[in-house]
């Protein structure tokens, strides 16, 4: 099986520049003018662009969750990533308290096998800390599972304190392993919440109301304190406010290993969109919260300096009906997240199309970056000889509607309803196999691979 | 009972001026040129300076402590409190936990009645969260104890988590209460002390070692983002580092009534003292601990720059020989603390005789400022009509040895053995009587009266 | 000569406090409880404070300025400013180039002379340097002026390269003078007017516009970084924005001698008043211009926090027929500057009143730190024995008009026209003579003495 | 002519693969796995890296200078750029004032052919700004000149002021070109200069100290504000200092197109070279000078963050004999610069080696970025299909004598005597031709192109 892809431009983190590309097997094995390859398919790509799969380093997928599933799992999932231009995926491990990680692992390993349509590797949550956690999270690093994520949030459920943290952050810097942290301070969202829901104040905006930046951006500054003393490297999962930008540039600057990711809702949602009325603000309830406008600018400046180094997507749909009504009265009892999985490449995307940052950043933060930061580089995250022929031809100009009707994610509802952006995939290509032609889904559920992700050696 | 000191150099916060001080009663009654008073006793001030009587808010006295007990009691520090210049301490009062915090603060009163021989006012400690604690807080404060000490230190102690700290705050902010703070990473720090004592690492050195300043910078980053959430003011006690001062200024540049307090150890001991051989680096082991000298400049420049708004001594002494050797082969065991309540006017004048500071800062910071933090303002604290008649001439040329030797602190060295500075204190009025005169202690132990603090109303 | 006031509130920069002061020949002399004094007039403060006179450090009487006068001489100035409860002023000598100092002195002492009704001092403006300028400098700080205004801004009129400042700062550090700066970036503005003029923008507007705050922080920066490299102080003059400020704070940080002074108008008035249709808002052009709000509330938080030191006035006022309206059609021929003079003390009071500021800071901002800098302390700026008898005595509840026809100004208009505040003057006292009582002005003209000011000693 | 490059990594700025590269005519024509291609030359690259030529947009050659003229013309100072691993540079033209600008492009394109053995184009410096200065600086942009120099520090010499900075910068923006900046303060430095040499302090570290960090930070931040408020870009040549690294990414921070570049001196020299006895500190006198070491940890950090987005050389050799030593006892007359052309990539690439940046920032500051800014991208600055074959095959394990008698360059000493580094060129190619092999130079003077740069168009 062989494609070659002529008159494209192809797109790196670094490069712009007119070439043929041709995939071979399950690789990308030459870039070069005026190819030929005899027996292979010939795609012209002229007017596209060429750029490697996107990799979505942050997603939750077939998820139990308060009280609920989230609605995609990992067949459904999978294929509206791949129509979004996205060829790999790592999702999140949430292993039972009081049970062995492994179990977890085995867990969401059966939940992807025989479902995944593009390939996917896994971070596993770390929620307590007991006499075996080292021994069992060194045996997943051998097993490519090699980042960890902690939260400073959600006391007395996820919340790891800071002894904790440290000392797995310090172990962490030695094993090869990233963790990586949900920032948030949730002593004081817990206090807060308490108060909105004593004043009666219920609504979805009171979620948004009750995790203040200034939460975000404590605990982010903590992390990196935490990170600065351990001297181990750190990553922030979706980051949302300028004060969490600000602590980890400031440590960045002074030597820590410091890294974020955004998600396209907090560059694109506003704390306006919670405040809709009828609870349609329950259809943008995460956590953190979407902030006010002057953020979003901010998060893009911060992409366009590579600031934020990544954006992921928190891919954590539920149903409006049947799921989110669950919290209608009580803000509490919405599960938080929504569909971001598709969509990503077009939202950013659509910021190189208003100037704000440029192609090459582009593809650095929805491919390259990840796949380098989490072990997948050079496997996935570029286009480059040798690298899986993980390949989207990308049309410049072509309309994409971001309403529900028009994706594929399994959930009632679009965050980005009527909105519609220029850019999107017109083929997509996963280890060689062509998964998206136009609208139409060619790949099969299962062809997806685990992928078991190397130690951390990012510079 | 009058008194009518001529000739001197009165000073205050703001101001610096030549006048004649009529002490009538327990009051000042008249600042004036050329005064007389039929029947008052007059004392020659010429060439001396007339200063407020210092104010310590930081002391510990007659407390139980790590197994043993701090050296000086209420009479025997607050004389030595007297023949340093300062003529009104707050002492913390530490109940035990699970009894009532009325019961601590009776304890504590009956620890000073009928010894303390300067006039005293206490904080309360808080180390854990019943469900009447606030109303037992709400009676403190109407009984004069306004201020609330807590901690991010001292796991399974001490340590508040943010949760507790953040409705405290909350609470102060309504009730006219001030929380204190000792501002440390808990979690970090039992982490590094692990490490260090499984390594052998035990000498006093590594108790330092142990409580790096980004772990201070961190607590204190955290409070401001804190006290910012619940519009609260709060106040950090012994500040030691260039890190944690940034938090305190950035926090107060954005609108958080944020007030700090550093310590005459933290000006002038460093690493280097710490790291003396022979043990004797125990003696200046306290939490947190000396710094590096660059943080000693740091610190004299935010007390010039009224950053540091507070000098207080966290005043805590154990004995060399019998007490601080406890810790012989084990820093853990080291009683933290060092004597500092007689010291204090004469380090701090010292930058003034260096020109690091201006005498009005210097009285401001030992006096002024102290006084009206804590509800103590305008009885205690300047140089004002109708304000108690604790005053202070001051000889700005006395050569003053800070040798044990030549202390009257209840221990058995000096953090500062054969220093000596200019300027020191030469009479000493508490209440318009003379407790001081050159080297005699002419009070009486007892005579010291409890003051009742106001609320909390500084601007 | 003695005047008795009697239970007033005595307010100083650091102090408050119930007390009698007596006033005897022109000095302060007595401060005390219940006192007496045969012969002497008694006064009843009940419920008033007693404040120090006001001290302007920025002023422009009867000064020739872009083709027209100044509308207040030294007489109508100095009653205006008594009015509102400021009893000593320092004014710029601007002199003539290619002349002497000494003229231009000698030509501002002969306009004061006769006409000043309150005390006064004199900086004078350096806007060339030749061969024997050092040297007159040298003699005008022998003969009491000990200040010097440069420009960055107004090339070809009075800005100096930064060669001129950098040598002048490095003499004054050692002569014993302050540098005082108009901080503007004179070149940007040129083509910035140019600009507009060309394109037919001619409004009041465009002149604010011409001066973006940026401007004005290149300028301080710049300023700050010379001061650095020279080891000198140096003082801003009218300080608007928050670029600005975040130059002076940043410098002091680092250990620079960085002073500033704002004006009553930037804390109040903004761009919107500057854009207020029929030419209205030439009432308010000044340079730097008044600003957007959100600058007003940063200067506000600087001035609570001393990082503004002082409020000064830049009193410059115009008619607004005959005057300002020369700019009809073309705002480069407005002239720059409004009143200000008396009703300084009535607008920073009311940052008491809405709770800013402390009362201490207040006066500490228009009394004691403009005194102390500018070497008129411990003479002027506080109530203390021994100082002048510069007094007011405030009713904090007194409601006052700002408009035009309620104030003494020579000018036909009011920037706070139809404003009224609570606070204002009973009765003003230089040097022990009752000046003000009530809506009387009860000097003489002529009365006002020259102030040969000290050599700059601030620390 | 076709030349295959086997088995070596491929680096990019962003990509590390294994891959065969294939040059075909001038041009990289294919990248890919097993290549074979007829006729080609066969070249094993196993264990060596595949990079872009070395792109140096700050270089000096035959420029007439301070009485002298630099060491190397453009015949050897290119010959030497290829030893090195460079195969673009970009030199100043410096017009004569008073004569047309075309007239120095003239001059300096003479001085060019037939000489350079690389390809070469040029920046303008402006230093002056006449009635048709701005049609002259149009003309040159249609002629591939589109970066424009100015200074803010020889006064009188090329010392532009900031009136002429602000519309020059408000044109580039316009027309599509980059202005560069000589950011030190020229005044700050005469009055320093000065004063040195009046106390007969003439050694050549007092050219150092009379160019003081403060100097270069106070000026970067005075350009960083003038482009804010132009909205236009500035690029920063040669910044050695953290206050002007600051002054940048405050900038770039707040949404200013902010570029800066350093060169290897700042990152390795410091000012203890400049001190070294027997006029020995002459070798390294340059403006702005090295610094103290801890600057250079500061570029260190700046490089890896992209903060510094570029390494430049300044490239300005004279020799120590009959040159530098015109200085001696006058450190005025001390030509400034140093040879740096030749041992660029060894240098930087030594912080690969070091662990201090990734190889892919290393690609990207010395041959990307530089491309990118100044125009010549895609044709210049990687290894992508299309692009000129510019290729350097770098043996990573080579050592590297940095010693005077191992390089190229025509000048009597070196910075690094004695130094040796492990990386270093093996092959270098340009536009597909191999011009220095090992230690031979094969290429022709004259074989080096003008480069017509394309207009400002970096995002």
């Amino acid at each position: 099986m062989a494609t070659l892809i002529k008159n494209g431009t192809v797109v790196t983190a670094a490069d712009t520049y007119q070439a043929d590309v041709l995939l071979e097997g399950d690789k990308i094995t030459c870039i070069g003018a005026d190819l030929t390859c005899e027996g292979a398919d010939e795609v012209d790509a002229s007017g596209k662009l060429v750029l490697p799969g996107g990799v979505d380093v942050h997603t939750h997928l077939d998820m139990p969750f308060m009280g609920t599933v989230i609605s995609d799992d990992f067949e459904t999932g999978t294929i509206a990533a791949a129509h979004g231009g996205t060829t790999t995926l790592v999702d999140f491990i949430v292993p039972t308290q009081g049970k062995p990680l492994a179990e977890g692992h085995a867990t969401w390993r059966g939940k992807a096998e025989g479902k995944a349509a593009i390939d996917y590797g896994f971070h596993m949550c770390i929620t307590e800390m007991g006499d075996t956690t080292i021994d069992e999270m060194n045996a997943l690093v051998e097993a490519g599972i090699t980042s960890f994520k902690m939260f400073t949030a959600y006391p007395g459920v996820f919340m790891a304190d800071d002894g904790v943290i440290f000392r797995t952050m310090r172990w962490a810097a030695d094993a090869g392993a990233l963790v990586m942290f949900h920032a948030e301070n949730g002593w004081v969202i817990e206090a807060l919440v308490e108060d909105f829901i004593d004043k009666g104040m219920t609504d979805p905006l009171y979620h948004g109301l009750a995790h203040p930046p200034e939460s975000e951006g404590e605990a982010t500054a903590r992390l990196m304190a935490l990170a600065e003393m351990a001297d181990a490297p750190a990553y922030i999962v979706h980051l949302t406010c300028s004060q969490a930008m600000d602590a980890v540039t400031a440590a960045r600057d002074r030597g820590v290993r410091a890294y974020a990711e955004t998600c396209p809702q907090y560059l694109y949602l506003t704390t306006d969109d919670m405040a809709r009325p009828d609870f349609e603000g329950a259809k943008v309830v995460c956590s953190p919260p979407v902030r006010d406008q002057p953020h979003t600018e901010y998060l893009w400046r911060g992409l366009a300096n590579s600031d934020l180094l990544v954006v992921a997507t928190d891919h954590a749909p539920t149903n409006f009906k049947g799921q989110k009504d669950m919290g209608l009265g009580d803000f509490r009892k919405i599960p938080n997240g929504m569909p971001a999985l598709e969509t990503r490449l077009h939202l950013i995307y659509k910021g190189v199309a208003d100037g704000k940052i440029s192609v090459n950043r582009f593809v650095d933060a929805v491919a390259t970056q990840p796949a380098k930061l989490f072990g997948l580089y050079p496997q996935k995250g570029s286009i480059s000889v040798g690298g899986d022929a993980d390949v989207v031809i990308w049309d410049p100009d072509k309309l994409v509607d971001l309403s529900a009707h028009a994706l594929h994610m399994r959930v009632d509802y679009s965050p980005y309803e009527g909105m519609q952006v220029r850019g999107g995939p017109e083929k997509v290509y996963s280890r060689g196999e062509l998964i998206v032609d136009g609208p139409e889904f060619l790949g099969q559920p299962g062809r997806g691979q685990y992928l078991a992700r190397k130690k951390f050696d990012y510079v």
